[in-house]
This record gives C-alpha cells, sequence and structure tokens, in this order.
C-alpha cells in the first residue's frame, strides 16, 4: 500500500494576514503523514511593488512580470512569505524547508514565449525533479514551496502557485497516493457566491461547463478547476477547495470528480 | 580518513555585482569535494531600505535590525541574494540548495538580550543541527545560506554572515576535515591597504594584536579575525582569508596559524 501525500496550496488573504496565516499552520502542522505546502504572496508583492512605484500589470488574474517585478515577486515568495511560513511551521514542530523550483532543481521551468502577450519572466514548467523531492520527503522534511521556478540557465522565472500545486500533485502521484487542497478565503465553490453556505460537494467536468456557463464560477477559480481536473486525469487521489476550516476534522469543501 | 568540506563565506561587492557574482559562481562550482556558500547581502539590503525610506542604522559595522529592517534583509538575503546565487549555481551543474536558520531548523539563534545597545531582531547561534546539514550534504546537496536565523518559536533574526560561516565551520568539524575561506574584494589582508601586494601570508594570534595595536587591520577585519581564531581553537582545519581569484590554482591570501 503507498503512503498518503497531502499537497496544501494556500493563497490570498490566508496566507498574508498574520492571524489567519497562524491558524492555517496550527491547521497544517495537524495533518498527519507527509505534506508539501505551496503558497502565493500577490497581494504583499503587490504592495511591494506600489510602494517602489512599480506598476503591477495583471491580465486574466496573471501577473506581467518585467525584470524589476521579477525582483519583487523573489523577495517576496521566496524571502519573506516563505521563511515567515518556514519559521511558524517550526514554531511547531513541523520540520518545515522553504524551497523554490531552483534549489535542487526541483522544477524547471521554460520562459513563456512572447504572443499576443509578453507576460515578461513568467515560467511555464518542464520537469519536476521527483527523486530530490522524494528524498527531502523521506528525510522527515515538510517542503514549503514558493511560486518562483528557474530554466537552469541561471534565470529564475515566475510561475503560478496553483499550477506548482497541480503539476506536483500529478509528479508525486508517482510514488506516493496524493491528495491536493486548494485552500482559500472560501469555504469551497459556492453556488452563490454571497452565501458562504451554498457549497457545492462535488463538482464534475460536467458540471463544471454548466456552472461556467451560467457565470456561477468565474475569475480566477476557472483555471483553479481546470488546473485540478487535469491533475486528476493524470492519477492524482483526491482534489479539493475548501478554506482553512476546512482542513481539520476530515476535509470539508468542494471535491472534484471525474464523474458524479 | 574523513572527507574534506570547504565553505566560503562571500559578502561585499563579490556577491551583490553580476559580473563578479558570476566569475565566483564558475570558482566555486570548480572546489572539488563537498562545500558549503554562506553570503551576505548587505548593500543590497541599504539600498531596497533607502527606496523603502527605512533608514540604516550602523554601531561598529552590524547592522540595528528594527522590524522593518527585518522585512527587508528577509527579502534580500533570503530571497533575492541567495535564489540568484542557487540559481546561478544550477546553471553550472552545482546542486545547490538555498537555506537560512529556520530551514530544516539548521541554526537556531536566540534574539540579542538588549544591553547599551539595541541591536532589535539580532541573533546569537545558540545550536546547529549537524545532522540534517549532513543529510543534506551527503545526499549531494551544496547548502548556499543565507544570514537569517530563527528562534524556533517563529521568530525570523538577522545573524552575522561571518559568524555564520565559523560556527559552521566548527559544528561541520566534528564530522569532516572543514577549511573556512573568507572571501572578499581584497586578495587577503594587506600591510598596506593601498597595495593589494602587500599581502600578508600568515598571521597569528600574537601577529593579529600587533597589526591591531598599529592600526593594520581594524574595521570589520578585527571580527572577522577574531571568529577565525576562535574557529581555529575549536578544530577548524584550515582558515584563509582570499578574493575569488585566490579560490581557484591552490589556495592564495592570508593563513591564520595559532603559532607560525
Amino acid at each position: 500500500m503507498r503512503e498518503h501525500l497531502t499537497i496544501i496550496k494556500v493563497g490570498g488573504k490566508v496566507v498574508e494576514e498574520p492571524e489567519s496565516l497562524k491558524s492555517l499552520l496550527k491547521d497544517f502542522s495537524r495533518i498527519a503523514g507527509h505534506k508539501i505546502l505551496v503558497h502565493g504572496g500577490g497581494k504583499t508583492a503587490t504592495h511591494l511593488a506600489e510602494q517602489l512605484g512599480i506598476e503591477s500589470k495583471m491580465v486574466e488574474g496573471r501577473r506581467i512580470t518585467d525584470a524589476e517585478t521579477l525582483k519583487v515577486v523573489i523577495m517576496v515568495y521566496a524571502g519573506l512569505v516563505n521563511k515567515t511560513v518556514v519559521a511558524g511551521l517550526q514554531s511547531l514542530g513541523t520540520n518545515a524547508i522553504g524551497l523554490t523550483g531552483a534549489d535542487l532543481d526541483i522544477i524547471r521551468a521554460e520562459k513563456r514565449p512572447v504572443g499576443d502577450i509578453d507576460y515578461g519572466f513568467v515560467g511555464d514548467i518542464k520537469r519536476i525533479n521527483n527523486s530530490s523531492m522524494f528524498e527531502l520527503i523521506n528525510m522527515g522534511a515538510v517542503p514549503v514551496v514558493a511560486p518562483i521556478t528557474h530554466d537552469s540557465k541561471g534565470q529564475l522565472l515566475n510561475t503560478n502557485a496553483d499550477t506548482i500545486a497541480s503539476e506536483l500533485a500529478v509528479s508525486m502521484s508517482y510514488e506516493f497516493d496524493v491528495r491536493l487542497v486548494f485552500c482559500f478565503e472560501k469555504p469551497g465553490v459556492l453556488l452563490n457566491e454571497a452565501d458562504d453556505k451554498s457549497v457545492i460537494g462535488e463538482i464534475t467536468p460536467d458540471l463544471f461547463e454548466k456552472y461556467k456557463a451560467e457565470g456561477v464560477v468565474s475569475g480566477g477559480m476557472i483555471p483553479k478547476l481546470h488546473n485540478g481536473f487535469n491533475a486528476l486525469k493524470q492519477g492524482v487521489g483526491a482534489i479539493v477547495i475548501t478554506n482553512p476550516q476546512g482542513l481539520t476534522g476530515g476535509l470539508r469543501g468542494t471535491r472534484l470528480l471525474l464523474k458524479s
């Protein structure tokens, strides 16, 4: 029987506000077995960019990453947010290690080709170094992954954290029974955005298409669900979208299923 | 026979200017056997603090680290400088992994007590986690250590990079035959600061006292040599002060000896 591995992706306010971060790290620490945390940090990056007079340009929720913006996201994601999370987890007895894709060559990416839009220093994942991840996990370490990758030629790149979490989940499925949790402010995918009690319990690709057409799911939730269904098709055991409260006492929230 | 481990501490302009960094990383990559790189990043931190309107206060070359300054040094040391070095080394085939003291609980420190001077969030090293360092090194990883530690209660701390390098060298001497190299802009300790050819080949504690009294050594070199002699007394095999050019083709520069 294969061992379990839980991959939690946290983003939004959850990871950037001291109180919600503290409670998240407590809940994360209580999860039994092997685990990986993947985090964002976009709001802090936008704030720092503002302070430095660098304009944040977003296209469909994706950040255009020019050379100055790249420095900002490296400082915020790989520096401030990553190390704050690592120190917080260590204080709770979880043996965290902060990583970007460059560390141990864990995630290699290539700079996105310039098409209609020039995303700048944004990386699309090419390869995950499973053996180094397995070695770290088997030594009892808990990887905390910042959404920065590299091209193996010395260039760091900005990569979407949801995508990193999904690709890691697929890759780790060769060795572990993986469950992937997207953890954000809401208790799941909501039928009515204003009502936190309207959580959709299960969602299939067919329902996803229906909800998309109806405008029930929109914005950043669309690529998140796309990533999720792709990961499910490629062997990830379970995928759930929830908030930090949903992590404890059994996993609540919206479960992705290939068929109902 | 014990295996060799080379610990290189780089600071000053060497690590912060693209051209000199590139050449340093090439030279570092060529060093055979196990190795660790410890880096600073003070000039970049001072520059970022300036841009953010945070005043940099120094006392005897040590940075007073208030809460805002701590964020800056975490972003610069653990983020920008550390990951730039890691990605650069990966591009040269060196399997670098960036670490702060919080990662894998490698370096635990305590906040310096407030005496005549309140240094703020500055950490004095309490304990080095040898077993995790040995595990990383034995898996073929090359640790790149940023001068940030933690107190194991969730607080990150700013710690002098020379001190980290010395304490790591002492600690690693339990397992390895360690040589410690302080690498900076000058080819060694100079008899005449204006003459790069006046390198002192060997320096003992007696000579150090003499040079100190004569003003030949001053400023940041004094704690560097203090750290070095302490490390030597505690079992470090060899200590050398040099510049990047001194790293190749045998180790040139100033060698610290307990007696001549």
